[in-house]
């Protein structure tokens, strides 16, 4: 790929790179009977969804409304809202889609409970619910065995509502003890769990040991980033994602400064994927130190070699998902050219 | 407003807040006869950047060409890029705009200067050129007199371009010692500084105890943040951007969880404007303590009393910049009542 010709800063997508690591995912859950549902907020992109399909996932998963109805537009069938929706606003919206494709949604509250029944009413048709459970992340999700199987035996009491079965995330040991409590629980209910749903791609080549989790839900794996690379799940060989920058200034010996700031990178930190605002695959020593809006200020004071002015870089991102939610399109790299891909769902935030 | 219709989380816009916003600070440059030159990278919309004109701004600065792009396609004949411009591909669409709008261009090195040189020998018509220096933020702008001399004399030299002046950004004291050192070293060239231009909402109703600034570039004064409030800039009945969102979960009874994460609010941190990702108007003991990409996780435990799953809630951003370039549109309430706009220039990261 030649950078020298492309408008800067823009997202580019190493097509052969994500068809490995599409693959990888795949393999692994096939390996292990766990079914696969993409986390699609990671790239939004339709044509990206439909590959995950086409390798073997079973559905894919949608944090918000707006993300689902793109992905429906597109034609993809099976689609879990793993989101509570709430009030009569989105079970209209929720209503419309159930009537095209097979919806499922997370739950974790009696008002969620009221929205998805009054969506499946509207459309005169099934909609699958998950109850949500919080294991340890101490975001949404119930945090108790009692509140989830009250929400699961009122979700079997209504009409067009089916109980699927349980979700978290993330997906890991801590959420073991849950889900053992919860089968007995739910068996001397009489209730079966048709499946517990985990995600997250950090601990995902790990899900077969938990030994409770039969759907996994996994985003970044396909592009990864530095936080993946950080917590072990990725090399840099397997990032797919790079925004190209160019060297717009260098004020002093020891610092560049590049037109990437926080609003083509996000102020997003990398964890324990190292200091600074994204990784300079030419300037590996280099750090980002600081983002303004559209500034990247970068130390270059460990570098043998340093970039001139006019040169351009690409940047492993920190945290890929909001970066590519902050980009219309993505050039895309297949077989030595590049393509220009909308990113289909971006900024839809509702 | 009943926001309790809304469909969440959106950001809404008080206008008449926005506009009492506009003319104290044009009012301000007035009585101080410095000219005003707003920094449309707040906004990104046309219909704002007309409403700062119409009070009196002597034109708009811009941080990208794509953001110029959409304003000269709006009919604004001024506008400043207040960023260096580097390379053929940036040069080529700055020509386009020199052939349909005055032009102006900040520089801090010779790629630079070749760049806007370029551009206006395409367009065949004059760029103004401003020599941009650093006055202790440190990321673009040349360190010394010397350096700025050399620009501006080389300036001057280039066919179709203008030596406009000096600028810097953030104007403050620290930036008058450079400004003093310059107009000597200038005058001795002989060589005249026709304007010095600096930048900065925060400082912004200090410019003229600095004695040497002729332009004021601000952006943020328009919907001002919770950054601004930490800064003394504003209170909170000065902020005119809110984003309303929905709580959707209530997992204990200290915790609420919101329909907004980092890709409603970014992750940018408030500075002195206090802890946590935004602040509740209705209740402002409450902490936004932690954001994922679409959840954000309240700690109540300070609050008296607590939102229900289905309350709306408005947000104060800590970064109001950041988050306008997030969403598609704005809700504006005029006179009780709410319309959608477009935010025009939102993504145009190039």
């Amino acid at each position: 790929m030649k950078t020298e010709d492309l408008d800067t800063p823009v997202p580019v997508i190493d097509l052969a790179i994500v068809d490995a690591n599409l693959k990888r995912m795949q393999d692994y859950c096939d390996r292990h009977g766990i079914a696969l549902r993409p986390h699609i907020k990671t790239h939004k992109i339709a044509k990206l969804a439909e590959r995950q399909l086409a390798l073997g996932a079973k559905g894919i998963t949608c944090q918000k409304l707006g993300e689902a109805e793109v992905m429906a537009d597109a034609g993809i069938e099976d689609i879990l809202i793993s989101y509570p929706l709430i009030g009569p606003v989105k079970a209209k919206r929720l209503a419309a889609l159930a009537g095209r494709a097979k919806m499922s949604v997370a739950i974790d509250s009696l008002v969620a409970l009221e929205t998805v029944a009054s969506a499946a009413q509207m459309a005169n048709a099934d909609i699958g619910v998950l109850v949500e459970f919080d294991s340890g992340l101490g975001r949404t999700g119930v945090v108790t065995v009692g509140e989830a199987l009250d929400l699961a035996q009122k979700v079997t009491d209504t009409p067009h509502l089916s109980f699927d079965g349980l979700m978290t995330y993330p997906a890991s040991e801590a959420s073991v003890p849950f889900i053992k409590q919860a089968r007995d629980a739910f068996a001397a209910a009489g209730l079966s769990i048709p499946k517990v749903s985990g995600g997250g791609t950090a601990n995902a080549f790990r899900t077969h040991e938990f030994g409770v989790i039969d759907e996994l839900r996994v985003g970044t794996y396909l592009y990864n980033d530095r936080m993946m690379m950080g917590v072990g799940h990725a090399e840099l060989e397997d990032c797919a994602f790079d925004v190209v920058v160019t060297v717009v200034s260098r004020p002093t010996p020891d610092r560049a400064i590049i037109d990437a700031g926080t609003k083509s990178l996000t102020s997003d930190p990398a964890g324990k994927g190292g200091p600074g605002h994204g990784l300079i695959r030419e300037y590996p020593d280099a750090v980002i130190e600081r983002l303004t809006e559209e500034h990247g200020m970068v130390d270059l004071s460990a570098c043998e070699t340093k970039p001139e002015i006019g040169e351009r870089l690409r940047i492993v991102p920190n945290h890929v998902c909001p970066v590519s939610n902050l980009h219309d399109s993505v050039l895309v790299l297949e077989n030595g050219s590049l393509s220009e891909w909308r990113v289909d769902a971006r900024g839809l935030t509702r």
